[in-house]
């Protein structure tokens, strides 16, 4: 992983980072042209691990075809984060960030690093999948193709709730959470596990606790699905980063407070706007009305069984759907 | 609301509860030949009022007809409870309860207060479903129908996640939660509202946060809903009140660990099951497997649209659509 110095970075909060950083790491080749670049912003505690499942000779992002950006955002613990910059900016004081800011880092970082001034393809999942639609409005010329995958320009009425119940209160309710001035992050631990609980609750489809699902995904029974995969991901967390992104996916908005439908026609790129069956953190019929309002765009169900999950890959089949919509779109 | 004293109640968990009674509320009159009563136990943090609302001489039970006895349950704030028990088996410290044991106090109301034998029909929604199918597994002779409405002989391993992750670690990870030894049940308001954003959560089909649903409810916003319905509804409850209800209902088992097909094929009641459209609570494909179980039984996926909160008859058509239930099973 590299680091981008952004310098004293101004965010659209009217705070300004310190020597802020942009954390990244590529693959492939910037080619002489430099028109072969592809930008993959990443969800909510998100790693790059989780996004370099989709990287390889063999799947639709070749690192011998093209130049893979996985950029950082703020508050992922390499990039500035509460838990990496100091005083007065740190923990719990760290400035509220918008998906805009990170977009406009990352902008930077592909422009002044880089020069590079055309992406063949800008795609996320999930609060990726916000990124990405940011960037298509902010900056229609450069972005060629769009995919958004579960997402949406910004979360729906219930998503905002799931953000604020399932990720803040937990950690926010914790007698040990001080505000967000712990000495360590597993002091936080118990909010931490209360996270993984309501995660475990609504994120996979109900389909996951029936039969043999989790059995064949390794797990004996729910306890020990809800504690090794979902504590286990949580405990890997810092719970100030986790607030800083939630927060900022909260309050995603490429409409600047103003008519998403202007801002959504406004798009430029070859958009394909993926939705998975049962996902309820972006509903498909919520993401095909987002579809109908992009000119030119083009609207997928796709019938995986692991609803917003999906993107994870835990089944074969889910990440050569995941997959198969990526070489579509940059088929188109 | 009338008392019942039991005495010197034993519980099944080895604890017994001095001077122990069960609160409950008639309707109607019990006929000469006491063969008119029905028993409609209640839900988590019911209330009256709340089953009520299914009873009067237009609807199904008709008080003109029928003996409708509401019985309390262990915990409900008015049958012994948490917070009404003296110590040492006050608040925190109240004995665990089954819903067997609430069904045996049921038991003897009806037997020893009123010389009842036969019920025309035991009822229940949700965790009053619970009861109904302990009654109709303990009490085959004298359960002549029953009607599970939106629930099951125990509920799924997701719903006991939504039983422990909802309603018990919201509350118990309070610090003034204090093991359930709080001096006011109002010093927990933090945790009982975090309980209603849960609920708001993971309750209502999505459909409520699309559209004009809420507005059509008489609220502005989905904060208005969450605050103005679900805080609004859980601050009304005692925590350690609801916890007992909680662990009671997540450990539900009429066949007592031992063979549930065995237990339910021994039920002798005509036994109506009906689920609700989109109730991720109880889902209807899980009741019909349950009603396949029952000899003779009828299963109904009821097609509502406020899922596992249709019986709050939120909409005209939700409470006509659980009073054509028990009107069809009341038939039969």
């Amino acid at each position: 992983m590299d680091n981008f110095d952004l310098g004293n970075f101004p965010l659209l909060a009217g705070f300004t980072i310190p020597n802020a950083k942009l954390a990244y790491t590529t693959h492939g080749t910037l080619n002489a042209a430099k028109d072969n670049a592809i930008l993959f912003p990443n969800f909510l505690a998100g790693s790059d691990q989780a996004l370099e499942i989709y990287i390889g000779e063999d799947l639709a992002l070749d690192p011998r075809k093209y130049f893979i950006v996985l950029p950082g955002q703020f508050g992922n613990g390499f990039s500035s984060s509460p838990s990496n910059t100091p005083p007065p900016f740190d923990r719990g004081a760290f400035p509220p960030i918008h998906v805009a800011d990170d977009v406009i880092a990352q902008h930077r970082l592909l422009t002044e690093h880089f020069g590079i001034s055309e992406l063949q393809l800008v795609l996320g999942w999930s609060v990726g999948a916000l990124q990405t639609y940011e960037w298509a409005v902010r900056f229609p010329q450069m972005v060629k193709r769009m995919a958004s995958i579960a997402g949406a320009p910004q979360p729906s009425p219930w998503t905002r709730l799931w953000l604020s119940t399932v990720i803040e209160e937990p950690v926010t309710s914790d007698p040990a959470w001080n505000n967000g001035f712990y000495h360590d992050r597993l002091d936080v631990q118990a909010g931490l596990r209360r996270q993984g609980h309501c995660m475990a609750l609504t994120l996979p489809p109900l389909s996951y606790y029936h039969g043999d699902v989790l059995r064949s995904l390794g797990f004996a029974s729910v306890n020990d699905f809800v504690r090794g995969f979902f504590e286990g991901f949580m405990l890997g967390q810092d719970p100030n980063n986790l607030l800083i992104q939630a927060r900022k996916a909260r309050f995603a908005d490429p409409s600047r407070g103003g008519d998403m439908a202007a801002a959504l026609g406004s798009i430029k790129a070859r958009a394909f706007i993926y939705a998975f069956t049962g996902d309820v953190m972006f509903p498909p019929g919520d993401c095909r009305l987002d579809a109908e309002r992009i000119p030119g765009s083009h609207f997928r169900e796709l019938t995986t069984t692991s609803g917003h999950l999906t993107t994870f890959g835990l089944f074969p089949e889910d990440k050569r759907a995941v997959d198969d919509a990526i070489r579509e779109t940059l088929a188109n």
